[in-house]
């Protein structure tokens, strides 16, 4: 008889994690959604940033045979177009010819996430909430339809995301969980460019864009009908802030100052500024994600992060990678695979987590710094040159992986300690590619 | 009409905000607590490390009139006796002379509150569980005698404990809640040291008794019935820990060879240790607290602690001082008090947090150590000579209720590393209260 595996959420992850498990051929895989089934539903909820599928994601869709399905709803980025205030741009490619991320929007790949997973035979079932988890008897206790359901499969994960209700249960149910949620004190909100005429792109359409403003930015990320998804993140409090920011007159005036060419394309920017929320950015740390051989958490009920390194999807979908090698090197013993698969991921999620924030002084500030663009071109000539011996932080985290998230941390670290002493020379002498340079980093390498 | 206001928990500190609260003769004051009357049980519940009172928590007291009436429960403590591995004692005074701190029984001194409180007019429910709380009416929900209550007060207080239910609705109710619970790898286990003939203390009554052994500890605090409550505190794994002593014959061969004089005077204490719950230690830290001028989490609720420094209690006495002086100063409005309140006590709470963390290594280790008795010695003599200018870091915790906690944290830092500097030294020239050490601590102020 097949084991009956539950999963909690049919988000992004939980899809996946859903095809993983069908493949095995050795269990009945079901899917417990809170939500309607979004594939019944007209229009987008209007609060979700567009996503950057890169090669940890892709690599774990490859492994289960997918991407080429994916890949029609994807838009290759390849660098980032800097939108700077003085109305000028600059291009910063994110890595070497050739690699790039993909935007997606998220609707679309979970839809066909979902409709992959019920191909391969697992059950999505919808509007039932998890309101709570029986840990002595395994047992998962929903609401919704009116009543209430109760379900008693072998193993659970809960893939129910940054708020997840079985994390909850697990906090209420187990001593000595560690729980950390933490927020910045920066909200987002999404608003959009349009397409223009024939479902062109108004602005180039294979990059990222960026508008830094030091305490804030907006962001554009391209979509298959022409449009760009934007987001801004911006301040809560002070000014300028959601809280200044009250009037239809101030936000026009704010984004025609602020953001001049993305204003003239944005003509419903006080209509969404006003309609649309503002979400909050939170990360969570936890441990441990596993109850015995029956309950892990994965994704973001295991490790929500801010999206600013563009990798919550990506860790995601590594986790599911992950714990199918656990599952090939242990032929299915979940006693021996669950344990492994905390201990080994917790530390590069933690390490994800942490690069994440890290970023967004990046994205929002660094990026239009003349010292961090000599830095990164530095950084880029040396890698080209010694590709065996330097890889950008950035590119370790997106285009490799094959290197541990917390690798990738460790060595960022040591590198930007080494990039710290080279930049903080004189500028003329030293911010540029140059022999001493080069003997310099070669050095410091030793 | 008198505004309603609604204490939730009847715990220490709760029925001390009671007291504080009905003594304004402005509210009709009710008290609603989870577990049933306990002046009306028998017996104590076996997990609750002896409190250890001192000046912060005496002020509160006193500010509200009712020291006088636990002092009769009080037991003063001196200094620390230490109980060395090889046998040997040695006593450390906690402050200057006349200064201490006092045993009390948690559970005593809680039933004298709760009769204080009903005194002072305050009405105390007992078995009424917070369910949920509805943050936009003020409604708390109770479960409890078989059936759901409602109540609708002007103000809550949530004075529920760590493991608060008001803290819990708080965080699922409220975006961008902070929270953060983290335990420690150490549990703890209550255990017993009879009264000798007659109710005589079989070893010093007027101190804390400390077996300081590196990696673990045994303390014992003295009760007025002539026997001492002993708390283990002891990692959950390892070796030796709570998983490794799985038997009686263990037990007892541990305690026989770790903590040889005390094991005489505990003749059950394998029974105890096989049948007293194995606790763990929490730290919380969340924010904000209030909500509006509808709610003030309090206490524990607020800032849970491990109890190495003897504050939680205290602290939370402290909280409903400051709450207090903030009432006469903004006249019981709320809606200033709340925030103030807030503001005012997080750095406060955040600070004995990370102190006591801190003191379970010099508890549990330091406390036998040379260098580290000599630096006690010499702090001591200088703070002497020069009180004005050099109060130790526990004096000014435990002594000095004038001075904040994050204060004390900030003075404290500063001095541990002056005595760095001057313990760093070769042991003969330095480590003794002389003139060159005088000298170089006057120069070190400078």
């Amino acid at each position: 008889m097949k084991d009956d595996i539950a999963i909690l959420g049919a988000g992004l992850v939980g899809s996946l994690l859903g095809i993983y498990l069908a493949q095995k051929n050795k269990y009945n895989v079901s899917i417990y959604e809170r939500r309607p089934d979004m594939r019944l539903m007209q229009g987008s909820a209007g609060r979700s940033i567009n996503l950057a599928l890169s090669d940890r994601g892709i690599k774990a869709l490859e492994d289960v045979g997918i991407m080429e399905d994916v890949k029609n709803i994807c838009i290759p980025m390849h660098g980032r177009q800097i939108h700077n205030a003085d109305g000028t741009q600059t291009y910063q490619a994110y890595g070497k010819e050739g690699q790039y991320i993909n935007s997606v929007s998220r609707g679309e790949l979970n839809k066909k996430l979902m409709d992959l997973a019920e191909a391969h035979g697992v059950e999505i079932f919808f509007e039932k909430k998890c309101e709570d988890i029986n840990w002595k008897n395994n047992e998962v206790h929903f609401s919704g339809n009116n009543n209430m359901e109760t379900i008693s499969p072998d193993l659970i994960f809960g893939s129910d995301g940054a708020y997840a209700a079985s994390r909850l249960s697990y906090q209420l149910n187990h001593d000595r969980f560690e729980y950390h949620q933490t927020f910045i004190d920066y909200g987002y909100k999404e608003l959009t460019i349009p397409a223009g005429e024939n479902g062109s792109f108004l602005i180039e359409k294979n990059a990222l864009h960026i508008w830094p403003r030091g305490n804030y930015m907006l962001i554009a990320l391209p979509n298959i009908d022409g449009s760009f998804t934007c987001t801004l993140f911006f301040p809560y409090s002070g000014d300028p802030s959601f809280e200044s920011l009250d009037s239809k007159k101030k936000v026009d005036s704010f984004f025609k100052n602020e953001f001049a060419d993305a204003y003239k394309l944005m003509p419903g920017i006080t209509e969404d500024f006003f309609n649309n929320p503002t979400a909050s950015l939170v990360t969570v740390k936890c441990f441990p994600w596993t109850h015995e051989d029956k309950f892990s958490l994965i994704g973001d009920a295991a490790h929500a992060m801010v999206p600013f390194f563009g990798q919550g999807m990506n860790c995601g979908f590594e986790d599911c990678l992950v714990l199918n090698q656990l599952w090939e090197a242990h032929q299915g013993n979940w006693t021996e695979i669950l344990p492994k698969f905390q201990e080994s991921r917790k530390p590069d999620a933690d390490a994800i987590s942490d690069l994440a924030l890290a970023n967004f002084t990046e994205m929002r500030d660094k990026v239009a710094d003349e010292k961090f663009l000599a830095q990164k071109k530095i950084e880029a000539a040396f890698s080209t040159a010694y590709p065996e011996q330097w890889t950008p932080a950035y590119s370790m985290v997106t285009f490799r992986p094959d290197m541990r998230y917390s690798e990738a941390l460790n060595k960022g670290m040591a590198q930007q300690k080494i990039m710290d002493s080279i930049m903080s020379a004189e500028r003329d002498t030293s911010w540029e590619w140059n022999e001493t340079t080069e003997a310099k980093m070669k050095a410091a390498l030793q």
